[in-house]
């Protein structure tokens, strides 16, 4: 998506190690106008997937997921990494390695939210290895619930998120697509 | 606000010691047309302050700033509880005890997206102690900017916020007040 694309462009930075800093309008300041814009972009190229829920993970995940479900009139679920007071004792867990965080992180998912039959469209905010989408994933096969899209705004096809997701079948679709991040230099797929 | 307080009485749960659930449409499930309309809400109240950010605090006031945002216009800064590698070493953090986790949080924003001058509009779901709202003022006040306005989505009058939270002289407004909460009862204000 065009202006997504421009906007990593113009403020986006590598850090090296792969690591993108978008922090000016994605995961520490948001531009609630691109996120709008991102979440009806989804809503377009996943109208006809029969979604029931939205499903992300706290905490960047949560701005494109609510837009995108805002435009979709869906609910959306954020798993949260730390069980808070108000959830029930039994619960859907599972561990997924954080890039980011350097070391394992929970998902947890009440299982008020999410029960089976649900057809749940993954909205996240970057794909890289794929590891939490799949944390994601599992967490919803274990509620019984069928995936049946992965939205993400930035990939990094680099990084083969896309290759480990292949096996469900399903659509993949991300908004901006880097090939390669070097020095000051961050290229997209064409 | 009706919309929320209806909401409130049909889903909202007394979990004892004044920790009330409302995690099926605002804190882990989230309802994204009833966030909208609260953004609204709060832009319709705020729209004459002149702010020009929004800030928060991850988890739970991403939603509701967020919606705010984009009916203001205004770019939303949340405060993250863990310093992520895209933040540079020096920081605006303080420190605040959280009654739903019951142990002392982090609040931490980046230099590079509050600075001095700013006007601060804080949103945050709950407006109970009004500890994690103080905790907002402290970092906006240390970034040199001035806060002009609090909105929260429910206020729990019983615990004594909105008296914390008057001297700072500026207009603080609440979706939904709670003055009681007893066994299954919840008891808004009138």
């Amino acid at each position: 998506m065009q202006a997504l694309i421009e906007r990593i462009k113009k403020e986006g930075r590598n850090l090296g190690n792969g690591i993108l800093k978008v922090d000016g309008f994605i995961n520490h300041q948001v531009d609630p106008g691109l996120m709008d814009q991102c979440g009806q972009e989804f809503a377009r190229r996943f109208h006809a997937i029969g979604a029931t829920k939205i499903l992300t993970a706290e905490i960047s995940g949560i701005a494109p997921a609510l837009t995108t479900a805002f435009h979709m009139k869906l609910p959306v679920v954020y798993a949260r990494k730390h069980k808070p007071i108000t959830m029930p004792d039994q619960v859907f867990l599972t561990l997924t390695p954080s890039h980011t965080k350097g070391r394992i992180v929970e998902l947890i998912i009440s299982p008020e939210y999410l029960a089976g039959g649900e057809k749940v469209l993954i909205i996240d905010d970057f794909l890289a290895s794929g590891a939490t989408i799949l944390g994601l994933v599992r967490l919803a096969n274990s509620a019984g619930a069928q995936v049946v899209g992965i939205g993400a705004l930035v990939e990094k096809t680099f990084e083969g998120g896309r290759q480990a997701l292949q096996h469900l079948g399903i659509p993949i679709e991300t908004l901006a697509r880097i090939r390669q991040m070097d020095g000051d230099q961050i290229i997209f797929e064409d």
